[in-house]
């Protein structure tokens, strides 16, 4: 008998964000394995059952599915936003390298999910219209002078910047930091979006300028996009701005 | 009178990837403005009309979309993946600031997709595990200097790549040309995963090494991952390998 993990994108939070794939994989899975506010998300029937644990035991969590799957159920592994973009599916595969060998045998099928940087450009216009890049600002699992270089890098090289895990009270001074590295390459005027809880009741969307961004406009829950030199801020009447990356180089100064 | 204008993002092609959210916009809408096989995908019910247009012409679908919206009516444009991701998002926010005051009282409704990256990633694994970033290599819209500069610094930097539009008729060099500014920076044994067509019934996924990795394995509908060096391949008997990025740098090495 051989068991079937899924590694499950809920989405953002808003249950329209929620693809037909994962309500399926979610409708065919008995054991429910996540962090617990993305558990609590799931609306499950009798016989289906949740075990929510703490974020920082990943790898613990992904031990557990991966045995419970092999013993022959079917398991869920759910994570907010998409599964593969800093969240549960790496740990899994993490899990399946160093375990035993029958891991490798099972059905492992990832479905993916609208992640956060998706849905909060969404809600301000096309910030990631141009080339872009993704970077977990969580010193925990990587050096801080490795993201420092990233965010140089990035930054430099004509990127917008997607950071994600941006502060919590354990790293309450990287965000701040973060900041102050990419005003030294951007100007002041450089878009920065905070979206919070995009999509959800209590979504917060606030659009700044580098210069003024501030750490504490951000929490956990905060994805926080910053521009590059190119990106433009349209105001409108009685609306907010829209914010937008145009597709061409050069196209800011036409 | 005021007009709505959604923009939707259908995701990779697969029915079960497309959000609720996009089919409750597409159900609300009356025009539907897109590229020809992305309007194809949609299901419309008498009085729902099609307007397909070519690839090229982005700039002049958003401005009838956007003039139409203006005219009272509940109009989308549809874009496979995600709309804010190469695609008709940024085209739409660049005729809105172009164009006259009055398309900036339109309600403007982007609504987010699974994009091709994460639906090719979802197929091997978790590539995008770690830090990673997003590249059009269309030098269409941007000098190519610009693509050596971005591919150089984000390998440089230890970000995975996700190569979008990687090769089309009128762009047959620079997807080799990227692989061979790629080898100058990374190992031979770098993990690439060429995804064709994710989620579909014409899908293909092949997972190669940049030493080995050639232009021709892809085509306009190809997705291309480059891994960092971090990134592994886990070999599993009678299956696929998996492709991830571990969380934490030095994993690799443990």
């Amino acid at each position: 008998m051989t068991g079937k993990l899924f590694v499950i994108g809920l989405g953002p939070g808003n249950a329209d964000q929620v693809t037909p794939e994962a309500a399926k994989a979610v409708d065919s899975a008995t054991f429910f394995y996540g962090y617990t506010p993305y558990v609590d998300r799931l609306a499950l029937r009798d016989g289906q059952v949740k075990v929510a644990s703490d974020n920082r035991e990943e790898l613990a969590r992904a031990n557990e599915a991966l045995a419970r799957a092999a013993s022959g159920e079917a398991v869920a592994v759910v994570s907010g936003g998409d599964p593969g973009v800093f969240a549960m599916a790496a740990a899994v595969c993490e899990a399946i390298e160093a375990g035993p060998p029958e891991w490798r045998a099972l059905d492992v099928v990832v479905v993916p999910g609208i992640t956060a940087m998706l849905a909060v450009a969404a809600r301000v216009g096309a910030p990631l219209g141009h080339d872009f890049c993704a970077i977990s600002l969580s010193d925990n699992l990587k050096p801080w002078e490795i993201l420092e270089r990233r965010l140089t890098a990035a930054a430099s090289a004509g990127f917008v910047i997607a950071l994600y895990n941006p502060i919590s009270k354990a790293r309450p001074w990287q965000l701040g930091r973060a900041f102050e590295i990419l005003r030294s390459v951007l100007p002041a005027e450089t878009v920065v979006v905070f979206g919070r809880a995009a999509g959800r009741p209590d979504e917060r969307i606030v659009v700044a300028s580098l210069g003024a961004a501030a750490a504490d406009q951000a929490d956990m829950a905060t994805c926080v996009i910053i521009g590059s030199a190119e990106t433009r801020r349209i105001e409108r009447p009685d609306r907010a701005p829209l914010v937008y990356s145009p597709r061409s180089l050069g196209a800011a100064s036409r």
